[in-house]
């Protein structure tokens, strides 16, 4: 401390030993120098972006970035995200329409019961559906039409699928079967219709051998526009509905179940004229888009991981599914980004800090959970699947339990156990009731016991200081305050000082 | 202490040494003597009404009209709500009276999925409601009547309403189409219904264009009395019921939803005859309301801030929502304000307290929980959206995993996502697993960990005391208890002492 | 300690002064022996049953006598179940019974929204109802028959209440009314049905006037006997009901609802004849009903409270509801007396310590959290009360807050909430949130909080010590162990001390 | 000390005095040195797998042997669940199927309200089912056939069941009634079919005594294949289905419930050819149930406990549901015992120490809750049994309050509760929200403080070891490591040592 002035430069250390000083005629005061030039350079590097700031007078940019990332990704995710509310509402009206028009006698909340019983019925479904198709134009309140192949319309498929030879005799306990699948199937032209007869059993050449049946199939297209967007100044798209009336035997337990799946393609419309702007509405989007990318390059830049995730994102697109997934993902990915910087905030970094230093334990804890969790589905599913129709699959088990942990309906479940064998309805209630008190009073409970004892950890830590690696202990003697002002000197001064260090290195 | 019988007015200090006396002699006694009679009156300005009435046997008028207050509001909104609850009940059931008048084949809880698929229905829904409407007098079993304006009865308007120009073809992808929209009304008297025939196409001029079709309204005034009152001995009112009811056909998607809009004006009767006593009751309650307003008034001269709200309150209630929830929070408001007076006991205060001081870590805990729960919410509307009715709109999507953190129907939230992709359903088990696993094993632990250490915290600074402030430690100095009977002296005593001692400046 | 040989029946005292020495000439000695027979007296009185067995060889008539009435009053009470259950189930069944015998169109779950809206279906609905009563005995597959007084059968009873004057104009908004309620009645003997005819408009002279019609009410008796019973070899009873169908009209509202009440009288039936043998049972009954009395009796005499309870049994005892409530309490209360006799365990007593000493400051909480709950309701009642079903009542927001805070359907409520208003539909999700945060958060993690203090706080009292109180440091002086035998000498040494003390007196 | 290199097969003791010195001429040099063998030997046992594995190199047989069998086990009981659920869902279907060939007006859904009411109804019904069952061939579209007995088929039994003799008067409350049931049958055969008439009152001769009549039962067997199977290359089974259509008059209530019960026999089909191969995969899996047998064989070798189960379960195995209950433990067993393993690591220790060490404590106090809770089950039985369904038997109300405390739709709970007596329903609220409040608030908050006290127990002794017991303490003066190799050592050298002390002995 003999000469002061020499010390502007250098780390102003706590104890009386000046380790930083800076004397021109010792060797060991050069290294010393050094020393706390590296000091002050990592502590720099460990600088949160505020300290940063304040330290250098550097703008925090990367923060500025993110910042500007989350609100793009989230303003594009939410266009994205509205757009496609529109389509899928178009979609599944669509399917409502078609199950109302082709499905004999169907009526909203029936998809999961609805079937056949008598082989008149399969028939009357059938023919119901081929001639509610035939008369399409003139029933349907949409604007719904026959797809073309050229100047032709494309025909209504019915097919079946039967065994190639079968012989099934139950009452005396013999079969002869071919399990190999043919299929026979019969077109019919929408142009049909013209005349005003219905189709049925006597004009139309078509029988089902029920022993063989496996499957009926009803295939045909429609087409719509979806009108709707014109009213929000965009331009309407074209839609292709592949529909399929499937008609499930392969049980052959006396039940046909009837389901129409219904595929949709988007396209642009080939020809269209509308009056008044709709236009403009896209080229704002398409600028927004521009505007969005060119953040993003820019946030790719800097973030190397980014890019990987980004080139693996450009190359696996092929399915929608895949892309929203990955969207959604990346999203989620973005907001959780936001919590690195609350933990600049202390009292913000408790919380996290607490989170993230029992992740390990509750791991830990959920791998002995998980082996008694396991033991409770297998046993579950081997014992009361038959009985119960929440316990059917495995996976279904693990659901129910997994929500029965966390408090669903458990009386509905209790009371849904078929009553047929007293032996598995004791086991029923023992299980329940065994596997309800010890996850929700013994486990949830430890993890709580769990949690509560790492916030009190963290808490001292913070307190009384973590435990210092030896990093920390080296940085630690540098005593310079951000907004000291001395991180700002330190580029010139540290290229002046190895010049100067040279120069003395020379004297020597 | 030589002379004991001045200090009758000073504070009785516990340390030796006497810092209020008070010496004639000197004017450093003046100083200590003021500074003694501050300390004082700020010991009973922080003292709670109990200690204030036992120091200076002042009533604690404040609490007094607070707890009347809290009875009068409370009686008033009870009042309110009762009235409240009757209207809304005879709307409702109005309401559900037309639907079942209105509207073919309506059934209780079709609501939502209340919608025709082909056009003979639409024609056939519409000639029904007409044909219900004109022969209402002699259907109804409730007493309403055709609107009236001057002599005639206000007829029934039957509206279209369609695309401009509209070319839609489907089957070649084209359309031609001028998005502006044209309505066209027909409208039919009551009196039509006189000859005894029923309304239908062929002799009601009507034919809707399906491709330009957006819409069809329906829409008629009625009016009912609501006699029910009169037998809780109030006057009946007159209400006017405006029936709307809406084919909408936006969408152009093979469904027209069809729906009943009944808004309500309730009006006093014009001209009424009541055998019997029934304005007793009514008189009464205006005295009532009278007593409440004065009592209110009172209120309001002693809180200030409650006459800047009740301005505000005259000024914006302009409708009975906003009037309501107005209302409605401050009965709030007034029920927490008791909160306050329970503080004075020590063991609630401990509670409140261990509230109050835990809010500020919960709300930055919940900070980073909402970055989490932000990018989970996004990420399900994207991705689960398409598949699954309760992720349609961010909003759902909100409330769906705010409801199972605290218990909802998970099973249900599993079972009725659409198995179409298994790669969306894959991802839909790890969602919700990871959703509900990360909230309820962890963030809720974290809450009560935060809960559990705040209140050791202050349960220990209640026992050892809180960290004084400088004001506290000014006037802890002073040790009169408040029935020691030297806060009533104060008033006089202050001002004999202010006389005297300006009589001993003059004599210095 | 010099005569040692003479402290064998007094205390041994831990410390070395001999506080109970027993000397014969000294009149201090004669007072210690006093006071230590006192506090040996006292340590009896203060032990467990165990220990007074250790001490005495005293039988724990007490406990024995409290375990015999616990089987005794739940056999009791479990046998009062089942035929009360058996009971329930046959009202219940035949309340369906009759609701699909006489209200037209009826199905399984439609109670709540039975109603009709046109004047064709009143009429309808009531003489359906006529007719089926009349061709009762062809139609019902239960053993249901008309009532008899005397020789002839009860009518079937058409009243129709209506105002006495009724002149109402919606349309003019003016009305002329006289409130007083009038009713007119029909009576319709069984035996009409001989004849072949139904009942109808045309030959029954029946109309109603709609706009005067406040109810139909039909009513008639009918009687049946429980058979079911003799199979469990106990007497069949025999069943009075009365029904009454009740067309509702009160609101004018254009929907009249209707619903079937059924009231029950059980009584012994008459004159019956049953071959084999089933009065057995009942008397093996009766021998236990009077077995339960005797040990209750028993009981009674050793508690006086439960005699007092007793004795207002038998005076109370006027309704079957107040017998089964004060039935039900006792049984509780039995139940939780249980506990008493766990606490003489410490394991145990710790936890039920724990229990008691936390109940002050949770309910304390409680009154805290109760202010809140309420602001909450009255606020809800208010806003959300018109749009919401769950809102309806005060009661039912009670209930519906008090389900939400314990894990209830969360997201059906969010969903019911009708979006007519927007300024309401927000207020309902601030509401709810901020709600459902506050009370799950904080109020519940407080409990824990409260709860896990006090286990603390009474673990560490049972490891040093609670705190003692006069008395029992004045007992505790007295070391004996119960199993030492000095508390079976005690009577007769105490009695021979006394005399002993008398000579001595004598003696001086 | 002085002689280390006779140390090398002796404990390193970190004391200096050298216990285990191996010293020729002392006798308590012998002793001690034997004493070291032995506490090396308990050291040895008491070591986990990997440790043992460092010490003597000795592979973990047994662990390895545990994990295989779990994956055996596991995939066993995934192959016997996954056939089990085909069988499930093929019963499942054919019952449906049944259902809805066989009852009239059957709707899905149904089940539990599907009853008639009148006479002709039941009459309706009866030849409906017969009619059916006559024509089936035609009718069902699965491959159902009427059960063979040599050449004919089994006929369709029609048994009514009724009182011997019942003369039933309710009018004047008599009866005369002998409760023994009199069973009358008719045989349909099937052939009857041929002509083409249907069965009904006019050509069958059947009628019902509605007063003595208790059930109507039609019974018959049919025949089916599952086919299914074939396609996964398994051999179709053959299925007997023995229906039951019962008409329940019991309660005589005017309530007929009608149920159909179906119970299936699977057997090999007699006769069978299937073009194709699919007998490959049987072999396939014969031989991995083999391999099973053999890695089974040699745990259960090891494991004796493991073997007495294994014979038990090839005695009792006479059940299908005793079968797969033990199956379904066993499995839950296997798995829990993993968590053994689990324990090897400290950390994860730790948890299953704080489970283990709690479980006594919780079970204490949920002797205590359970006297409570038994108070609430009764008490809610006889008070609310009547009024509410939940209530109605004292196992429904177990599992109603069970799921209450966890969260169950509390909402419906409250909402159900018929309000016919103002007084119940009033108890019905005081008894749900102060059952619901003690358990919830109080009982799970000491679960969770429970847990919390045995965890930081637990901890602390991790930290500070746990109070050491007589043969740890001996055996922890032996501190060598497990990888020091004196282990290995160990077998030789304790052989030569005891020669080497017989000859020491000899010399001496």
């Amino acid at each position: 401390m003999e000469n002061p002035e020499v010390t502007v430069s250098s780390c102003s250390a706590h104890d009386d030993e000046n380790l930083c000083g800076y004397k021109r005629h010792s060797s060991v005061s050069q290294e010393a120098l050094l020393e706390d030039q590296l000091r002050r350079k990592l502590k720099f590097f460990f600088m949160n972006p505020c300290e940063k700031f304040w330290a250098r007078g550097r703008k925090p940019w990367k923060l500025g970035i993110q910042l500007l990332k989350i609100v793009m990704v989230t303003v594009q995710l939410v266009v994205f995200g509205l757009s496609n509310q529109m389509v899928v509402a178009f979609k599944e009206e669509n399917t409502v329409a078609f199950k109302h028009l082709f499905l004999k006698g169907y009526m909203d909340g029936m998809d999961d019961t609805y079937a056949v019983y008598t082989q008149t019925d399969v028939y009357d479904q059938i023919f119901f559906a081929i001639n509610q198709y035939l008369q399409l134009p003139n029933i349907s309140v949409g604007n719904h039409a026959y797809e073309k192949r050229g100047a032709e319309e494309t025909p209504l498929a019915v097919c079946q699928q039967f065994y190639k030879r079968g012989i099934i005799c139950p009452g005396n306990d013999t079969f002869d079967i071919d399990p190999e699948i043919v299929t026979d199937c019969l077109y019919i032209e929408p142009t049909t219709s013209l005349d005003n007869t219905t189709m049925g059993k006597h004009n139309l050449n078509f029988t089902l051998d029920f022993p063989r049946l496996v499957a009926v199939q009803l295939m045909f297209n429609l087409k719509a526009i979806n009108l709707q967007t014109v009213r929000h100044h965009e331009l309407p798209d074209c839609y292709d509905f592949t529909l399929r009336i499937v008609f499930d035997n392969k049980a052959h337990s006396g039940r046909i179940k009837i389901s129409l799946d219904n595929d949709i393609a988007i396209r642009e419309c080939k020809d269209w004229h509308v009056s008044g702007s709709i236009q403009k509405n896209t080229h704002y989007m398409m600028i927004f888009d521009a505007f969005v990318i060119l953040t993003c390059l820019t946030s790719l830049i800097l973030c190397t991981r980014s890019v990987i995730k980004g080139i693996w994102l450009q190359r696996s697109l092929t399915s929608y599914d895949v892309c929203s997934i990955l969207l959604g993902i990346s999203t989620m990915l973005v907001w959780l980004g936001v919590i690195r910087y609350l933990g600049f905030f202390q009292k913000y970094n408790l919380l996290i800090l607490t989170l993230r230093a029992a992740l390990p334990n509750v791991m830990r804890f959920c791998c002995c959970a998980a082996m008694i969790y396991l033991g409770y589905c297998f046993c579950g599913w081997i014992v009361l699947g038959p009985y119960h129709v929440k316990f059917r699959t495995l996976n279904m088990v693990s659901e129910c339990l997994f929500s029965l942990i966390n408090g669903d309906d458990m009386f509905a479940t209790f009371a849904k156990m078929q009553q047929k064998s007293y032996l598995v309805w004791l086991f029923s209630r023992i299980y329940l009731y065994s596997f309800i008190s010890l996850f929700i009073y013994m486990v949830l409970s430890l993890f709580i016991a769990l949690i509560t004892d790492t916030y009190e950890t963290v808490k001292h830590y913070q307190q009384d200081g973590f435990p210092e690696t030896e990093l920390q202990r080296f940085i630690s003697q540098c005593k310079d305050s951000p907004n000291s002002g001395r991180y700002r000197l330190e580029e010139e001064s540290s290229a002046s000082l190895f010049c100067c260090c040279n120069g003395c290195s020379g004297h020597i």
